[in-house]
C-alpha cells in the first residue's frame, strides 16, 4: 500500500502528460525515483548537481511544452533547485518540483540531510503542497491523488509556472529486492477545461472604436516563444493597419523584415526631435521583458497615451509605467481581431501609414550603419555574433546567455533567416544556468541548438555537462574576454578604480581543457582569416558537441562597440 | 549623504569586529561592493559563483570566529547563497549576509535582475532585515545604523548563526569618478554585552545531587569546534569521575587517546548483550550533530534514565528521543563545575569504574581490529585514509566532505596527534559547499589544510577554485571511485537495479584536467608502492595546491570495508 500511493503519483503525472523527469541522486527521494525511472511512459535522466538540474528541467519544459517533471532529495539539494524555479517562475515556465523530505518530526533533529523545505521557495512557486507522510487513512491517499492533479493542472494554468510539492517519507525507502512496482489502472484523473480567455462583445466594441480614435499606434514585442501562428497574425494585422512592430531579439518575430528589430541601436543615438516624432498615442503591447534598455527609457519619457497590454492570466508588469487596459486573451487571438477589422482610408488611416514610415526609416538607418560597419579589420565579439547570426542554418534553435552575449545578438538581430527559434533566460536574467537550459532543450529535440554565451556565464555553469548523456546537437559559441564585459561597457563600473578586481572579475580559464574533460570538438579561433570556415565546420552536422572559442580583449571589444554607436550618431548629424 | 550612509554600514561593520568581506560581481551591489573595498580595516575578496563564494564565507567566519560578511546582486544571486546559509544556521556559524536589490516598487516589473528577496532565506536566518530605500528621512539613516548594529550582535547571540540584510539601491549605484568615499568619524556602535549562561545555584545543586543517584554515566560529544580548554576540561572530569566520553572524529576530541572513538565500528558488530552492558543511565550529551548511525542507533535502543544536554542559548535537537534536562550553559564550564567535586569512593563509583572499562574493551577491540587488518594487499580507499590520519601533520586542518569521506574518517579515527582541528558541513550533511569552505578556511589562515573528499562533493562544488587567490597551504586526497559510493555501501539502493545509473551515478571525471586547468600539482596514485612516499609528499610544506587521487572501484572498496566490519564481528564470537 505504502510503495502504491507513491507508484501512482508517476501514474498520475504520466496520465497528465509528463513525459520527462529529472531525477538528482540521494536516498531520502528513492521512492519516488523507483516510480518514475520503472515507469513505461516517463523517461527519466539524472544529474548529480542539482542547480544544474533545475534549469536542465526548465529547458527540457521549455522545449517539449510540457510540464517536466524535477526530482532531489532532502536537504540543501533543494535550494539547489531555487535559481532555476525562480527563472522558471518569472518565465512562467511550467515545471513539477517534488523535494523528498524526511518525516516532519525529524526536522532540525540533528539526524541526517534536514533542512525547513515547506514553503522553501517562497514567492517564486504558484504554490508549495506537502503531502501526507502516512498512508493509513484513507484520507492520506485522497490527499495525494488530488494534490498532485491539483499541482499538475496550476502549473499549466495562465500564468504557467512551478509548483513544488514537498514529499516527505518515512523509512524502509526501498522495496525489497523481489518487490515489483505496479501502477494502478484505476486512478483519478482531473482534467482542468482550462479557460479560452477569448474576448467578449464588450471588448471588441471597445477596442474597435477605440482604434479608430487613436492615430500613432505602434506594438512593442516582449520576449514571446516562437509561435508560427502568432507571427502570422499579429503581422497581417500590422501591415494591414500600418502599424510599426518593435521587437527584440527574443520576441521571435524574426522570419520576415517587417518588424523593427535595431531600436536598441538607433534610439541610444537618435536626437529628441527624431525621438518626439516617434512617441506613439496607443502602445499595444505583449510578451515578457524587453531587452533594449534603450526602447524601455524611451517609451518611458514618450508615454503614449495609452497602453494596452495583452496577456491571458495573471498580474501584468509595468515596464513602461503607462498600462491603462489589460486584455485577458491571447495575443493571437487579439491581433486576429484587429485584423479582421478593415482599415478604412482615412486622414487618421494616413497619419498612422506615415507615422510607420518614420520607425521604417530608423530601422533602414540602423541596418545601413551595420553592413556599412562590417567587416571590422579587428576581429571582435561582435563582428562573430554577426557572422553567426547570418550563417545560422533555419530551423535552429538559438540560446543567448546573459548577459552580454543576447545583447549583442540583439543589436545585430536575425535577418532573412527563417524558423530560427530564440531563448534566453530573462525571467531573472541570472547567469547562474544559461548553458543548463540549453542542455535541457538539446536533450529532448533533434535540430541544431546554437548557444552564444559570455565566459562567466559558461564556466559559472560549466556542471551543465556534468553527465552521461550525449549532445551531438549542441554548438556553443564562447566569447571569451576573460571577465564581465557587460560591466566594462556601462560608465558606472568601468570609472571606478576596483572595475578590473571587482566587477569585470577577471578571470583565467578558456574551455581547452574543459573540451578534453567532456570530448567536445575546440575550435579555437585565434586569427580572422579563420572566422569564416570555423563558422561553416562550427554548423555542420556532424554529431559532434563544438566550442567555438575567441577569446578576445575586453577594450577591443568596449572600441568596436563603441565605434558602431558613433557611426549611428553620426548619421544624424548629417 | 546618499552614498555616506552607505559607506557607514562599512564602518560599522568594521568596528563591530568584521575583517573578511566575500564580493560576487554585479552593478546593483557596487555601493556596497564600494563601501567594503575601499576600507582600511576590511580585507575584501571577489568570487563569481555565489553558490561557492556562500561557503568560502562561511569557511572564513568558521576559521576567523568573527562573522564574515557576504554581498551579493540583486536576483537569483541570492539563491546561490541559500545552501551556505542552510548550512550556516544549522552549524550555527554568524555569517552577514547582503543581498543588493531593485527598490521594492520595481519588483516584478520585467525590468533586470529582480526576485522576491525579502526573506528569501525562510527559516534559515536567525532574521530577515530590509534596508531603507530612500534616506531623505533621519529615520531612515537610524534605522540603517540600528539594522547593521543589530544584525551583528544577533548574528554572535547563541546559538550563532546567519542573518539577512536586504538592501534596495535607487540609482545612481555609482559615486562620480573624483569623488572619495569617506567614513563617518561619529557613528554609533551597539555594544551587546552578552549573557555569561553561567550554572546559577540551584542548578549546580541539582547536578551534585543528580549525580550521586547514578550510575552508568556516559558523555556523548556532538559535533564541536577544536577548543583546548573545553577538551581539558571534559577530560579532567572524565578521567576523575571515570565517565566514558564517546567521540566522533568532528567532536574535535582528537589529543588524547581517553575518547571512545570507534564507537560506530564496534556497536555495528557488538551482540545485543554486549551493547546491554553499554546502557547508560545518565547520559550527557553537548555539541551539534554525531555522525555515528550505530551509536545514534544505540543510544536510541538502549535508552538512558535520564539525559542532559548542554548548549548555551536555542532549541535543543531531541536526536536520541531522550532528553529530559537542558542546561543553558557553555559545556566548558559545565565540565569544570564537575570537574571540581571531588570523587567519593564508593559502591556506586566503582560501578561506574567498572561501566568505563566495558566501554574501553570495546574501544580496545576496535583499534586493535583496526591495526592488525592493515595493509591490505589491496590499494582502497579506507587504507588511504587510514595512512593520511596517521600521518597528517600535527596543528594541521582536516576537513572531510560528506558524505563517505567523513565516514571513512570517522571509522578510522585520529590517534597519537596533536591539535588537529577537525571539520565537516554536517548542518545540513551537503555535498554542494565541502570545497568552497575549506578554500574560506586556507584563504585566512597559514596551517596546513587537508580535505579529504569524494568524487561527486569534489567535482560538484569545482568552482571553489574558480578565482585569483592563490591556495598554498591546500592539500586534497580525492578518493574518486566515479560515482556514490555511500549507495553501494547501504543494501537499499545497492540491491536495486537502478543503482548504478539513479544512485551511485557513475560518472567519468578525474582531477587530471582540472589540475592542469588551475594549475596544482597532481599526484595519481596507481600503485600501491606509490602510497607512502605520495602521501608524504602530499603534506610537504612547498607552497603549492596538490592532488592526490586514487581512482578505485566501487565493490572493492566495498569488500575491503565489509570484510573489516566481519573481522570485528567475528571477534565477538572467539
Amino acid at each position: 500500500m505504502r510503495f502504491q500511493a507513491i507508484n501512482d503519483i508517476a501514474e498520475i503525472c504520466a496520465r497528465k502528460g509528463v513525459e520527462h523527469v529529472v531525477l538528482c541522486p540521494g536516498s531520502r527521494c528513492a521512492p519516488l525515483t523507483l516510480a518514475f525511472t520503472r515507469h513505461p511512459d516517463i523517461l527519466t535522466r539524472t544529474f548529480s548537481d542539482e542547480r544544474s538540474a533545475g534549469f536542465i528541467g526548465m529547458g527540457i519544459s521549455q522545449q517539449t511544452r510540457k510540464p517536466a517533471v524535477l526530482v532531489c532529495t532532502s536537504g540543501s539539494a533543494a535550494y539547489n533547485f531555487a535559481p532555476a524555479v525562480s527563472e522558471a517562475f518569472f518565465s512562467e515556465i511550467p515545471l513539477i518540483v517534488f523535494t523528498a523530505d524526511r518525516p516532519s518530526e525529524w526536522i532540525a533533529q540533528h539526524d541526517g540531510q534536514t533542512i525547513y523545505q515547506q514553503n522553501i521557495f517562497g514567492l517564486h512557486v504558484k504554490k508549495s503542497f506537502n503531502l501526507p507522510q502516512d498512508y493509513d487513512h484513507a484520507d492520506s491517499l485522497w490527499a495525494i491523488n488530488r494534490i498532485i492533479n491539483e499541482a499538475i493542472n496550476l502549473a499549466q494554468q495562465e500564468p504557467k509556472g512551478p509548483v513544488h510539492i514537498n514529499t516527505p517519507f518515512r523509512e524502509p525507502l526501498y522495496p525489497a529486492k523481489e518487490e515489483s512496482t505496479t501502477y494502478s489502472d484505476n486512478i483519478r484523473i482531473i482534467e482542468d477545461h482550462v479557460a479560452s480567455y477569448e474576448l467578449i462583445e464588450r471588448d471588441k466594441e471597445f477596442i474597435g472604436s477605440a482604434f479608430q480614435k487613436y492615430k500613432n499606434i505602434i506594438i512593442v514585442a516582449g520576449q514571446h516563444d516562437y509561435d508560427k501562428s502568432l507571427q502570422d497574425a499579429l503581422l497581417t494585422c500590422a501591415i494591414q493597419h500600418h502599424i510599426p512592430v518593435i521587437a527584440d531579439i527574443i520576441s521571435n518575430l524574426n522570419d520576415t523584415d517587417y518588424p523593427i528589430k535595431h531600436s536598441d541601436l538607433f534610439l541610444g543615438q537618435a536626437t529628441d526631435g527624431v525621438k518626439k516624432t516617434l512617441q506613439p498615442d496607443l502602445l499595444i503591447t505583449f510578451g515578457k521583458s524587453l531587452i533594449s534598455k534603450n526602447l524601455k527609457v524611451f517609451l518611458r519619457n514618450y508615454a503614449p497615451k495609452a497602453h494596452w497590454h495583452i496577456q491571458p492570466g495573471g498580474v501584468t508588469a509595468d515596464t513602461f509605467k503607462s498600462v491603462t487596459n489589460i486584455f485577458h486573451t491571447f495575443p493571437v487571438d487579439f491581433f486576429k481581431f484587429i485584423g479582421s477589422k478593415q482599415r478604412e482610408e482615412t486622414f487618421e488611416s494616413q497619419k498612422q501609414y506615415n507615422y510607420g514610415k518614420l520607425w521604417e526609416i530608423e530601422e533602414r538607418r540602423a541596418i545601413r550603419c551595420l553592413s556599412e560597419y562590417f567587416p571590422q579589420p579587428e576581429l571582435s565579439e561582435l563582428e562573430l555574433v554577426q557572422q553567426i547570426l547570418s550563417q545560422i542554418p533555419s530551423r535552429s534553435t538559438l540560446h543567448v546567455a546573459n548577459s552580454m552575449s543576447v545583447r549583442y545578438a540583439n543589436f545585430i538581430g536575425l535577418a532573412d533567416k527563417n524558423e530560427i527559434k530564440v531563448y534566453a533566460n530573462r525571467g531573472t536574467s541570472g547567469i547562474d544556468g544559461c548553458t543548463s537550459t540549453v542542455v535541457g532543450h538539446a536533450l529532448t529535440s533533434n535540430g541544431l541548438h546554437v548557444l552564444i554565451t559570455g565566459d562567466l556565464a559558461f564556466f559559472y555553469d560549466r556542471n551543465a555537462f556534468w553527465h552521461n548523456y550525449a549532445l551531438p546537437n549542441l554548438r556553443i559559441v564562447l566569447l571569451n574576454n576573460h571577465g564581465g564585459l557587460i560591466f566594462n561597457m556601462i560608465d558606472g563600473p568601468a570609472s571606478q578604480p576596483e572595475a578590473p578586481e571587482y566587477f569585470i572579475t577577471h578571470q583565467k580559464l578558456n574551455a581547452q581543457k574543459l573540451s578534453e574533460e567532456f570530448g567536445f570538438e575546440y575550435l579555437k579561433l585565434d586569427n580572422k582569416r579563420k572566422m569564416k570556415n570555423f563558422v561553416k565546420d562550427l554548423f555542420e552536422t556532424d554529431n559532434k558537441t563544438k566550442i567555438l572559442e575567441l577569446e578576445s580583449d575586453l577594450q577591443l571589444n568596449k572600441t568596436i562597440f563603441e565605434n558602431l554607436k558613433l557611426k549611428i550618431k553620426k548619421s544624424y548629424e548629417s
